[in-house]
């Protein structure tokens, strides 16, 4: 055989190209593009009729991540399986440094979180939390061990949250050593008061938990995290951001010429605040923060998508069960665990509600969930799209099958999803992982421990 | 033989990915991209240490034009090779509709200059000068004959310039037909004013074309346009936007998520007002419009375009000689016939002040001549891009190769260049259109005539 | 007797001061303020518990005024008695020049509709809607004969609107003339074509009129003004500005430094679109140009105001009886007479919706009903306040007194009011017109031609 | 005798007014305004060709306060002397609490350090460095004693500087309580570390002071304060804004309604970075900060004054000697006492640069200096204005008489000016406190002690 795997008969689609012709695959890489590959193949899958895409990149993750006094419920084993059966092929997960650790001391225990359980290729960011001379010190080394981002929090007051000087630190550190800083944007000693204002209040209802994070303290952070990104010189992230107010901070910046980015994540763009209102404690499933937002909102982030203000969807795919988890606030909103699952599910509500709505274009659709967060994050080419050389992480993807979208069929480890019911039309049918099928037709041909730990580039703007 | 060429050994660079590859082509299209083409072929061109990029979109020149009594000193023949030479295998020139003049007796006097001449593939917009029933009858006629454009001028009041009413109209029917109207944004009514007033005052000298045409009228005319295009719902094209003022007007429409594009060209990232004053009347070769603007303009634009608020590089090539032509405005600067040339020089201009300088990753290189002109025009996949099924337009460019730009030299039909002097690296090698060789290390090998109209599809957002 | 008249006890009220005191007059003049005036005095008039205000200026009338084929209903003599009896001492109303008249002429033919008829002291603006080299020499002419402001339409094509370069040679002649340009800010060639469309369409009921003149066609025409106005180096006044989309531009302007003023109005304060869905035609009692908005741009504006981006509340008054002149338009909105009547509301309406509501204090109560636009427009201190040497126009008013506005009660001479029903508190008591009383508890004492032409000085920043 | 004090024959001017006319006073306060005051007068003071303004209100003031190791050399007897020269009536200087003191206890020391001091009226805000709850139980009681305002400091780290938590904490309670909260605004986290960069770098000389506090820090603290307000509902007052990009946060905020107002001082309108590299360590006698910036600001700041997007002018007078306390820091920019004087020259300055040289009208002059600080801070009417009723705290001042700043002539006790060699045209004849001359053509009549505390009304908006 010349070939171990040729993909016929496919419209194969890039963030910028969207032609018919077919793959060929050897050594996990793409080796041939071609209008009709003479040479056989140890496999031949036909996509007649179907689009074939880089597979999904999603660098927001937390897989078993301690939070809250209790652990995010997908592992490093069932998140990529979930993400696998959704079509995301490579995951950014966040290693969390914490007072008294080292940054090495982080990422070698999610390191071994994840070994032998990981079905897909997976990188970290790490989350610093505290700094000194030494932990700056770490700073290019973990870089040079292929960690090229880092994550500051300007919430969270009293556990994650870094002051301003830290974070000016950080930046400083990791634009010489070529690393990318993120921040989640929310003024956290404001979100303090406001919280405590709540509860002194005995409005403990899921509803304040957005009552008490407003889209001006988020747009508040986001302004100061680009203003000190700017006096260091240094490129900064914006993750997670969820509504109109941060967003023209973004679009302020980047019209000015400074390399700011930011991602979304579908739940700010489909899900509203309404849905803390749902009743029996129901609203505590959608607790995540930001919290969600009006859906006002929902065409501003779209228009911000479209139009490159936005640069990333991701999921911050942090799961914690209703029964057992989410229940813990039932009598305090602020003792609900923030996170919300997705992992599966994102690849699949972006292409209804991006591609069949009319929003994104296809090449757009591969850009936000696959092209762009792997150049962002030092992945590309070898992540993030379909080229000669490139690791043959792929998804063949019918756009006309229909899903629904249910607890009950999910393989993310979580009792619930928010997405309950939301159906469309656009559905994952064979998953690739380095040329190797991992996913075909709903089943599961993968193995825990094919993922590889990936070696981020250094950011380059 | 398998295959009619071979490109081995070269760096690919799409607007989205550079990677080592071969290219295969046959009937004058991609049919194959691979990390090693088996297949032998009829010629085979080694790329090594040398990209190769799609061949350049030119969607802004003026061949055989009659303007203020003269006409273009390049016709269809000169103005291709010279493009050639310069790595451009497409352009989109205008068709100029005058009252009296049908859209199609335009189109059909265009098609008359260029048939027989050019020597690369070629397309028209028509610039509407005049509408009545019976043209807005005629629009979506000519987007059927695959002209999808259209342009307007605010300017030039008593010739060219329509009024808002009419650019209205055009907007609306052009909508419907699925093609892009593009403006001149200035405001001719008060450029009328303001030239006429310098002229009684004996301002005649070229630096008055300057500040007779001033910031102000083009970002007014920039905005007026965009209001125009919002209320009728359509999208628009600001073409050889020139200056901070414009911009920002274009900046505010997409922050708002409008379907507004625009346009710059190199004389405004590269020549500025300071070249009015060079002595001898020779301020008179940087005349058109807009002017030339402060140097301060320069690093906006360059960042508008990396940041994507513009989205193309054109050249606006009007080419007049200086003896015989721009100096019939030697007692008037009104009267120097207004533009400057650069259908030639445009590709390695921009790589050098561009790529080398920093300013724009390669990638973008790529999209802002090629990609996304041919994306807005309606030549996307066909030209713009090396994919599979793409015509074989592609140029073998050395990116360490010097150059020295000189009227000397250059193959445009003019006795001057307003780049004499500028030197920098990145010199196209080898030029194919659709899959032939026409310039090969500084020889010509094409041929008149075998350059093809192109019917341009619709515009699509 | 020591003085003509004493106002004793009463809360006097200036842009800036508010204080308790008495006021002397002598000749019409202000001669003295004093916390105790121990002169004795022809006339004594006890403001206990009430306020003494300059009195009203309105700078924004239609008295007596052909429009559309009919003339508004109000002439000089009824106008300004429903002006006095709503507390405005000064008008400055629009002559109207059109092709073939002289500026003179046009003034020369509204001083004769005042002549004899005005109870309380006017000015004329002139609107320019013909300009040539003749016209624009009269220029500085009636700027000395106390004429220093005019005002051009960009909107009504075929009527009163002007072209780009008219409205620039205008700005340049004023300015060097001392004279302040106000203008129309509608974009006339598009709304010819909305309202064309509409027609033809059937759609020809009172609410297209509001949705064939959209808030963007005001913004545009806003913007263009200002652009024209900074390229002129001139100062510019937006008359009637009604929505958030032409403040920002105004904004946007006066945040440069720019010398851009803009009233608004009550009707754009109170009023919304949805009074067009009023049934059996009645919304044709709104049709005013601009038309009435969304509700949403009332706080927009209130803030305006309060924030000094807004300096002015005029009333456009211009009358036209619901029978026999709205319902010209019965059949197609484009016939409805455009405006609407206020002149005897305002100080009443604003003082209800502005003060009592806490939007407006009491000194910017008076600043923008009296001080500001008497500065503006060349009147103050002569006009627009209470300080030694002024003249004594003054109306004291009671902040308790309940009123309901009423077209059965109106003195203004129309059918109908657009504020029937209106209800609030705050009513004038007393109306002094240059020392005399010409309203007093609800009669008016004044006399048709006691009205003085006022020579108005040039426009000062 | 009828009356104390006449003034007759000048041109009193106030924020709104302009008038020929004469002033009578009784039990130091104004009770008559006329043309011509018929009563007699214990002493008449003719003010022929002179205007009258009220007094100056200097609302920023550190007199006797220790700062950085030392102290500020002028106490309240030697700075209110320096500001009866002025033409200054009143001053608002600040008490200021540290960890350890209560509010009641720094006001207190300060009440003491004025008493039988100060020669003309003045009042206190309260600088708060450290919040608990007792704390924040004392800020509606110092309302209550008449101090309406507090201060907040976001720079100077380790020292006065408090968290986002604090600042909001203190906007709930200050606005609960009627006052108004004024904030320094630099973000101190990222000053502390460039500061401690540049000395680490030996950058020692006087200008790193400015090259290490750029305005992004102040611009970010700005807009950061401003959010912080307007999620807590409260007004703001930003004290000394030096520059274009933290004025753009403040226009931003007032352009949306919000309640933010703000202060420059003269140093940022007529001093420049340029100043900091005066030979000799002679920059350090233009340490403060916010720093001195580029001159390009100047021009930004009197349009923003003239516009009132900045409503106030104050002084921020914090002496030092330049022997003995700014040469602390010969070798260490850092140790440089951070303040400078002015609270003398104001007022003639302010006339030069701004009327004299058309930047600012006599009316807008008055408000700047006087009105508008006197109604922020809870003083007016009593302060900052020309009314009946009012404290006759006025000045006459001379439009024509020239004026040269000189140390060796100035009153403020301190070894030099920044002003030094300032010259221009508009001098303070003579000075009234509560109706009697305290300076008279040069000479000082007032009496240490004769300065009245004065118990602020709370803020209203």
């Amino acid at each position: 055989m010349d070939m171990d795997l040729k993909i016929t008969n496919g419209k194969i689609v890039t963030a910028s190209d969207t032609f018919s012709g077919e793959l060929g695959i050897e050594r996990g890489k793409i080796v041939q593009i071609a209008e009709k590959i003479k040479d056989s193949a140890a496999e031949v899958v036909d996509a007649q009729g179907l689009y074939v895409f880089p597979g999904g990149v999603d660098v927001h993750t937390h897989l078993d991540m301690p939070f809250q006094g209790t652990s995010t419920c997908d592992d490093f084993k069932t998140g990529t399986i979930a993400a696998a059966f959704g079509g995301t092929t490579t995951i950014v997960d966040f290693a969390v440094q914490t007072k008294g650790t080292t940054l090495k001391g982080a990422l070698d225990a999610w390191m071994k979180k994840a070994e032998g359980k990981a079905v897909i290729d997976y990188g970290f960011h790490i989350a610093i939390a505290y700094l000194d001379e030494a932990i700056m010190a770490e700073i290019p080394e973990v870089v040079a061990m292929g960690v090229s981002s880092f994550k500051c929090f300007l919430a969270y007051k009293g556990a994650l949250m870094i002051d301003d000087g830290t974070l000016y630190r950080i930046l400083q550190k990791a634009k010489e050593a070529g690393a990318l800083v993120s921040i989640h944007a929310e003024n956290g000693d404001v979100l303090d008061i406001l919280i405590k204002d709540c509860v002194a209040q005995g409005k403990v209802e899921p509803k304040y938990h957005a009552l008490s994070r407003p889209p001006a303290a988020e747009a508040e952070a986001t302004g100061r995290g680009i203003a000190l990104a700017q006096m260091a010189g240094a490129p900064i992230y914006i993750v997670h951001l969820s509504c109109k107010e941060a967003l023209d901070k973004v679009k302020e910046a980047r019209d000015a010429g400074y390399p700011v980015f930011a991602e979304t994540c579908p739940q700010y763009l489909l899900l509203s605040y309404e849905n803390y209102l749902e009743p029996d404690f129901k609203g505590a499933k959608y607790v995540c923060s930001p919290p969600l937002r009006d859906k006002a909102n929902w065409e501003v982030l779209w228009k911000g998508l479209a139009g490159n203000d936005l640069q990333v969807v991701a999921t911050d795919h942090a799961p914690f069960n209703f029964k057992g988890q989410k229940d813990m606030g039932r009598n305090n909103f602020a003792a609900i665990p923030n996170g919300s699952p997705g992992i599966e599910h994102r690849m699949s509500l972006l292409f209804q509600a991006g591609v069949n709505q009319g929003r994104l274009s296809l090449n757009r659709y591969v850009e936000v969930t696959s092209t762009s967060p792997a150049k962002l994050f030092g992945l590309f080419p070898q992540k993030g799209t379909i080229a000669v050389g490139s690791d043959a992480d792929l998804m063949i993807f019918d756009p006309k099958a229909p899903f629904e979208i249910s607890a009950k069929t999910q393989h993310q480890n979580i009792d619930y999803t928010p997405y309950e019911g939301f159906k469309g039309a656009g559905v994952c049918k064979t998953v690739f992982s380095n040329g190797k099928v991992i996913v075909r037709d709903g089943s599961f041909l993968g193995k825990p421990g094919n993922g590889r730990f990936l070696k981020r580039k250094p950011f380059r703007m």
